[in-house]
């Protein structure tokens, strides 16, 4: 309904005035910049191709899409996902273009999982049969699977699954069963409402061959077994036909239960199998753990939150310069505009270190992409699991910087935000790799220090403890007044010394308690908690090395791509750098005494890291929305009335509130004394009787 | 429909055995912690009141409401709201009954401003016949009032807004109007779809009496017009019959837009008025702030924070308590369970602090509803703005500790911790407190360094000041190898004197940059950047000192609480007392090099202050499910299966997955080349049908 408001302007200077002044005052390159950032694989091509198919479908319109319940919101994600994949057909689409094209629609995907951990487990750990007979059922979405390992009692530690599959010798076959309640499967995306298949990740419980009473309490006819640990088992859970979970399968969002029979052949037996005549294991003949694979999938978990982390700051930066508070408090003249909050320093510090955090994450994913490189032991060293915190707390940290409008539905930041904490969550099986990290660098350290190093073995990990483990012995005896090595505010090559120094410290420290000191496990965790500061996951104990040592990481990769780059322009290469200077020197100011107290850093140097970054800020604030631009996050994944590239943010929210909101095609009866809820439906209207039969 | 799932049991030990023996390794007397907490305003009674009234009324159930969308939701608010009135009708609630309803009801209520600002502003800024006038049906609810501030491109700073109330002198009455888009009233709930009157806070412009060119640009006749600063006014915006807006207004959530006439009455007129006649302006004869309404207004909002905080620390104990994962990686033992995640330190040093930081609200809360006492200045010296993030924080920081659960609709905290960051918001116009605050703290320490303190005026603040500013000189001139004096891990004492010493030194850094030094405004925020860690508002620049001076005040409040209690026993009173030392020292623990670098604790002291705190928390860990206990926050409240009382957190989860969830009720077709969503609907089905209507 047309109104008067249809002719308002916002006041003056317009969204779109500032973003045009801003990209004016900086004279980077975005082609270029944007070119540096996505050329390695193609990414922008893909996007470019993708988009507009996407755009034009309306079913894939996200404006009003955060209104709908959640039961509304699956279907829809539903219907969108089947799209998709018609979509893929018809234009031919690769993996790659498909996957970009699930990235800009940006839906948590019903079959996700049977893209991702369904078709990945039976390639990895299938036999050549059992490959032969899923991969082209699997990749043609005949069937549907999903991947069941975590459990209602037990997530992070695989060792502890209740789920039992037990060999049957008479029938031949194995046993699927639930024991308990806590042995659900549980937080198995795809498999609640979708999947008729599923990898599930159960205790192979086998005849003892010795029949001690050690083993499992037996079955009816007395035999004992034992379990040879978690193994993958892949199993049809519902009927083709009618999509109806089979009897002795009980499945629901979240969750199935089992109680079931399958056959010898669902055992996934690459690596593994047991013997149908006698019911023996054979034990796997190579490790099942491929770690180009892992480090190959955690690369593109950081490639992701990189952009991710890209999307809020843009977001941010975008609408800060737009967004006005307050006047300069020294500024007398009674007309002077209020300032563009991305003016005010304190604004700055918050989010431009966001900003310099996506170029870390980029150049670390980069390298870690590049898993025969050198630098692949050094990064397996280094435990990314936190970084998965890193990005959502920069979406956090963009969203409160915005003020009231981040927390509304404009900003484009409130489904990220919740998204984004429950795919760290979903995605959180980091178990193995941080007990590995911190039981690697203890078992390295412990060499340094035994000068043990063989000297063809080396890798990056050596080199660093074997550097800095000198230094670190000689700041032990001399806890005076000690100066420090390294020029942490002037040079760059200093900054990657400092941070590798501290790591090295921390790792010296947690070898100390444990090795040298014999410290039981438990017993060192808060020691050491003060090493893990800044990451969240719940066993700190196991990534705090890593934490340092991931930081260490970050900073080093980040200056190694700057050092060996030689196609980049002056321009964009000098705003690198203060980028580079910007994302270490605020990491270590979170960390300030723990680099004074291991002398990574003196007490001079430390007192004025502060006037450093704003000095670091002040130079990159001109290039600030230029900078942004150069990710090329379009509008429709941003989905955010503050972040739009055009600047029409105001026109945008009242757009979006006026004329978009449901709610406002409601009016409703405010009398409390009168049953009424929609005006004119009368008491018991039908809208309260169909929220009424939902509670 | 029951299945074979009715009779499984969670593995052992269950969480209700679980619980029953963590309250019994517990001396604690929860009946007296309880009284100690909650006698005071008689809190407890209220609710054991309220609570079994509000749980016999199926509308106000709250199990599967988080499946609702949006638009359903606020209707099902609205009707909870006009029954909760009812209610109170019915029993005869006082006032302080109806808010503990609203409290347990736990939703944001359509009539929210209506019964705060509403008849806050009215009362306040009312003349006598205004409130004759509108109070009696403010109270009956016969009209529906909200609070018009906040503008679409305006919050925090009220000077800029730009709704004009223009006086017109033949009419004798105001011509409301929103020049532009950002102009336009926003973030005003209650009044997006549910009142029918607001007071809108409007640009007074009155006729210039000298009419010179300096001022508006004039009317149709020339006259000059200039802003006399935002007033209040109190406006009728819907017809009370059909309940749409007038003409000339166009409302919405969010925001309504004027171009109205409203009568000279319109503005509230306590403190100031026009003149009919002359269109002439009278000052306010006395300032319209009244500090101790405002007081007591910041008392309530710090005494509602720590519930909210408590209220999730509860969530976290109990379900950590419960919540196994991972063996004692040093016990070889086959067979041993794994450990509650509680056990772990590192989990200790995350929810601990929080719950002592519940305490420590609840006795600086208490300090400020005194508004008389002695400490009045010393708290309005603090910012409290920043408390409010500290909570949500708190609330964030116990999500992450539950694991994957702690992020689905069972824990409780997914909506708790939306519904308080938009709180958050919402009442974040602290804009005033915090200029005042910065500049009041300025002028104290100049007074202190001018030694120009009259002894009479003497408040805590100059006492402060006095007390500390000498040994901050002192340490000025010796930058060297320093002693402290303050003996933070073994007196208790010390623990206020360092935080004392620390929020002086900070004031003085203040003081010096604006004063002696005559930086400006903008330019020291960096620099006083540091001081302001922990604080996310967005101008923090403003409440940086308050923000130190905030945290000192807590210590030294919850330290005057334990030291002038008579009534507690010794068991009680030895826990509370390492609650403070362990809130005191974790506060410390994150701004360590700020209280090294100003000289309030010993490097020697600070190296050992984590060491100190595990020893705290180990202490504390034993009663951590009693001292949760004791805040008696009742499971319907708490709506969290992770939280509940009894400890049956799986098969809580499970019935409301399993049973509950809606989504359940459905059975999709997962093929791709069918456009079926639902089963047995065909292609668009009613269901998707409906939801395509709504994007």
């Amino acid at each position: 309904m047309p109104d008067f408001t249809d002719s308002l302007l916002p006041a003056e200077p317009s969204g779109a005035s500032v973003l045009a002044s801003e990209r004016a005052r900086s004279n980077l390159s975005i082609d270029e910049l944007s070119t540096h950032l996505h050329s390695h694989d193609g990414f922008l091509a893909l996007q470019d191709k993708v988009l507009p198919i996407l755009q034009s479908e309306p079913l894939l319109n996200k404006s009003t899409q955060h209104n709908l319940s959640r039961p509304d919101r699956f279907k829809l994600a539903l219907a969108r996902a089947k799209l998709v994949r018609r979509l893929a057909d018809k234009h031919g689409w690769t993996p790659a273009e498909h996957e970009m094209a699930e990235y800009l629609v940006d839906e948590v995907s019903p079959y996700m999982l049977h893209m991702g951990m369904f078709i990945t487990t039976i390639q990895e750990q299938g036999s050549d049969e059992q490959r032969q007979e899923w991969l082209p059922k699997i990749e043609k979405w005949e069937i549907i699977g999903a991947y069941a390992q975590t459990e209602l009692g037990h997530g992070s530690n695989v060792r502890g699954l209740e789920t039992q599959a037990r060999w049957d010798g008479t029938r031949k076959g194995f046993v699927l069963h639930s024991p308990t309640l806590t042995a659900s499967k549980w937080w198995n995306g795809t498999l609640g409402r979708t999947a008729n298949h599923a990898v599930v990740v159960a205790q192979l419980m086998l005849p003892d061959p010795v029949q001690t009473s050690e083993g499992d309490s037996g079955d009816q006819r007395g035999t004992k077994y034992i379990s040879y640990g978690p193994h993958p088992f892949i199993v049809q859970v519902r009927d083709m036909k009618t999509h109806q979970p089979f009897e002795g399968i009980v499945i629901g969002d979240i969750g199935p239960k089992y109680g079931i029979r399958i056959p010898h052949s669902a055992l996934l037996s690459r690596y593994c199998s047991v013997n149908p005549e006698t019911g023996r294991y054979s034990k796997p003949s190579q490790p099942t753990l491929v770690y180009g694979t892992l480090t190959y999938m955690r690369s593109k978990i950081v490639q992701h939150a990189r952009l991710v982390l890209a999307r809020a700051v843009t977001v941010a930066v975008r609408y800060t310069a737009i967004r006005r508070q307050f006047k300069d408090r020294d500024d007398a003249s009674k007309n002077s505009p209020e300032l563009p909050v991305l003016d005010y320093p304190t604004v700055q510090i918050r989010i431009l270190p966001l900003l310099a955090t996506a170029f870390a994450l980029h150049y670390t994913g980069l390298a870690m992409q590049n898993v025969y490189s050198r630098t692949r032991r050094q990064i397996e060293s280094g435990d990314f699991s936190s970084l998965a915190y890193m990005h959502t707390d920069g979406i956090e940290t963009c969203r409160r910087a915005l003020g009231g409008h981040g927390y509304g539905g404009g900003s484009g930041l409130v489904q990220l935000n919740a998204d984004y904490l429950s795919k760290v969550t979903v995605e959180g099986d980091n178990w193995m790799i941080t007990q590995q990290t911190a039981a690697y660098l203890i078992k390295k350290m412990g060499s340094v220090v035994s000068a043990s190093v063989a000297k063809v073995e080396k890798d990056e990990i050596d080199v660093q403890f074997t550097t800095y483990f000198p230094k670190i012995q000689g700041g032990e005896t001399d806890r005076g007044d000690r100066q420090c090595d390294y020029d942490i505010l002037r040079n760059d090559g200093d900054l990657v010394q400092a941070f590798q120094h501290r790591a090295t410290a921390l790792a010296y420290d947690v070898y100390r308690e444990r090795v040298v000191r014999k410290r039981g496990w438990t017993s060192i965790m808060t020691q050491l908690h003060r090493l893990s500061k800044g990451t969240e996951s719940l066993l700190v104990e196991q990534e705090l090395t890593s934490s340092a040592q991931s930081q260490s990481i970050l900073v080093t990769q980040f200056y190694n791509a700057l050092s060996s780059d030689t196609e980049l322009s002056a321009a964009v290469k000098d705003v690198l750098w203060d980028l580079y200077r910007l994302f270490s020197l605020s990491t270590l100011e979170t960390e300030k005494y723990e680099f004074f107290s291991h002398n990574a850093a003196s007490k001079h140097d430390l007192d004025a890291v502060l006037e450093r970054i704003n000095e670091l800020t002040s130079r990159i604030r001109p290039h600030a929305v230029r900078l942004v631009d150069a990710w090329q996050i379009p509008d429709y994944l941003l989905d955010s009335a503050l972040g739009r590239y055009d600047g029409r943010v105001y026109e945008d929210l009242f757009h979006r509130a006026h004329r978009v909101n449901p709610l406002n095609k409601t009016t409703v009866n405010p009398n409390y004394w009168e049953d009424e809820i929609v005006k004119n439906q009368g008491p018991g209207g039908e809208d309260m009787w169909s929220i009424l039969a939902k509670l």
